[in-house]
């Protein structure tokens, strides 16, 4: 999901030697320790709450995987169930929050736009927003947590001109998400497969989002801000938002096989190769963090087996592989030295799919399991209590000369542009 | 406003090699170039748009400092015209958006809860979010800047029971939100008073605030995300919380002297020396940045002497300079060695309160200026187009063996408090 483009922009020329100690993307500086989750691409594993992703992810529900995050352990029976049942009573919106949706259905919002609207009028259910206790601060995490399945579903059916539909009070977390959706309780190996996915993508280090909330509530600002802040940032393109194109690509290539007759691979590699001579990017491929196989696609995919075989029909799946092959193969042919492997997108496109979930739901529903590792990070930083505030090196001029404004010339000299300003030299 | 402690919390003992490199609050690490402002806390200097701070501030009208920043030169008379035309044209509130504010009142909700519920349902006017272009920015950013002041006195009057005032066609940005907050059109003095405050603090170099409006559109989302998220960070009383207090000190103080009967100084003298005793931190003095005085309490002490001036009442101004010299003197006998000087929020709070403004709309009118500063910095930020994605570094165990719930113990070793979690060894 998080679709960065190979390779940076490099600066261009004419720098200052201010720029020499910028870290314009703070590649490599470490802000926080955490107990959360660990990256480590170049070996390609993900370490989740102490248990590597493909351990924790396949067999805990979403319930014991927030309270891992939340308290650093599993929970007992009895902790899991009062967990469970603090969350089905939170899953209710207020009548403001929908009524928020109605409009933005109305006025056909993006759906990431819709969720961050939705979020940020949760505070209002807050009856002691002063209370900063680390109670209050945990049932504030399952508050937000609870409603993000609520708001996605329910946002969906209104855009679809159909009513939301109540949550409902024995499923779990995924099931209630689906059964939100359809209005149907899902069979177990479906929610099962959305459980896979919400705990395989529930947190991966200072990613932008993560970091943007524990940017927020380092000020002491509150919970509620610091998701609706990182709801914003995982909606850029950059960031959330590519899963549905991995997909699309693959069905772009099955309709260019079907029309012209040649095999799925055949027409895969001639797909890829397009794509590489016009300088384009295959969606789905690489990522900036893991040098070798994302280790989320490893799980990912196997969940997509398992879901497909209980379903009793591989043809996606093995039209998908076919894909896959096919274009790690012109991949490798075209980049001999480089280590570009299927990523996260690819597979997640894949399962939600199988799952049942439009493409449109993609986003949201990374924001509905990444609402568990925004809220942990927020709960270990207010635990931190250390403001986040870097600096920036002015390289404008100092001492312009005021110019009442009937004195100023419409013949003055053209605005710099902005895009370029930054690599002007310092007045 | 920007109300840090003196000091920052060290970290205690414990901890593991790799926090050696660990910049938590990423102090003197310079993400970003900026031509929009220029802190310099050793001389106490600050730059806005090539201006020095005392010269652009108090001449000009917001209007010219959006444009200033938004295109790095002032604009011609047709120009600022223009813009003036395109903020009255983009004041007035959607009906969902008033909706949404009345909802809020009813609930008491915070002013900056509601403001940043309000201002995340704007994106709702944006016909065209696909556009990414710089005109289409600039757009967004003056349909934002512009109904900042809107949504905050609409939500000020639902909160005391009134109905909202739509915006004068006429005024501009500063007047404008005086007559929607009380219905009359202050005089021009009043509205100047406010325009200088607006302008001291538009901008401020990378403050925490800014900094997380960077770091969402750095994902190539959009403004309004962006927008938001800065909201939420300023809503932190380590940012944006903190000129009420300063003045209610010296309400504090005043109460007391007219009680004890003792004059003003030395009461302030007084209440300065029990503070100290106990511990605690005066209000409206010392600063993270500045280690001389902060320029713009300069600026903001002198547009509040010719506003009490021009209203012939200069006795609160008296007043709060007696308790200012006598709190300052005693500071300097406490702690001969330390520069400790009035703030920006000591006189935010006596400027503010002489426009008057009721203090709970200090910080909202803190955002309303700094929307200026926040829009032109994601503009900046869109032209450098670089993901900001720092890194943490993991100290949580590495390999939990799964046990099923049903044989977790309820004897389980306590859980490691999140507070402490932090300073552990790796696992």
């Amino acid at each position: 999901m998080t679709g960065i483009p190979e390779g940076s922009r490099e600066a261009g020329a004419g720098r200052t030697a201010a720029a020499a100690a910028l870290a314009r993307g703070l590649e490599g500086v470490v802000v926080a320790q955490t107990r959360l989750s660990k990256v480590d691409g170049e070996r390609g594993e993900l370490i989740i709450g102490g248990f590597p992703v493909e351990r924790l992810a396949p067999q805990a529900s979403f319930e014991e995987v927030l309270y891992l995050l939340w308290h650093d352990r599993l929970p007992t029976r009895a902790e899991l169930d009062a967990l469970r049942r603090r969350l089905a009573a939170e899953r209710t919106l207020p009548a403001a929050t929908v009524a928020l949706l109605r409009t933005a259905a109305a006025r056909r919002a993006p759906a990431m736009d819709a969720l961050r609207m939705a979020v940020a009028t949760l505070s209002l259910s807050d009856d002691h927003p002063e209370d900063g206790s680390r109670a209050a601060n945990l049932r504030r995490a399952s508050a937000l947590v609870g409603r993000f399945p609520t708001i996605v579903a329910a946002y969906w059916r209104l855009l679809h001109g159909r009513d939301p539909i109540d949550p409902h009070p024995r499923l779990g977390h995924a099931a209630n998400f689906l059964h939100m959706i359809s209005g149907e309780e899902p069979p177990p190996e479906v929610a099962r497969a959305l459980e896979t996915y919400l705990n395989t993508v529930v947190d991966h280090g200072l990613n932008a989002s993560t970091f943007t909330a524990r940017v927020i509530v380092s000020t002491r600002s509150d919970m509620c801000s610091a998701l609706v802040g990182a709801i914003g940032a995982l909606k850029g393109p950059l960031h959330g938002g590519a899963p549905g194109p991995a997909l699309d690509m693959v069905f772009e290539i099955q309709a260019r096989a079907a029309s012209s007759g040649r095999a799925l691979g055949e027409e895969a590699a001639a797909y890829t190769r397009d794509v590489l001579a016009a300088g384009g990017r295959l969606m789905g491929f690489g990522h900036r963090v893991y040098k070798v196989r994302d280790p989320r696609a490893e799980v990912l995919g196997a969940a997509a087996v398992r879901l497909f075989q209980r379903a009793g029909d591989m043809r996606l799946y093995d039209e998908v592989r076919t894909v896959e092959e096919a274009v790690l193969g012109v991949l490798h042919e075209h980049k001999p030295g480089r280590r570009l492997e299927t990523n996260v997108e690819f597979y997640t496109a894949l399962l939600l799919h199988g799952v049942g979930l439009d493409s449109l739901l993609f986003s949201p529903t990374f924001a509905v399991a990444r609402a568990g590792g925004w809220t942990a990070h927020v709960l270990e930083q207010i635990g931190e209590d250390h403001l986040i505030r870097p600096s920036s090196v002015y390289v404008g001029p100092r001492a312009r000369s005021w110019v009442p404004v009937e004195r100023r010339s419409s013949t003055a000299p053209a605005p710099v542009p902005l895009e370029a300003s930054t690599q002007m030299s310092a007045g």
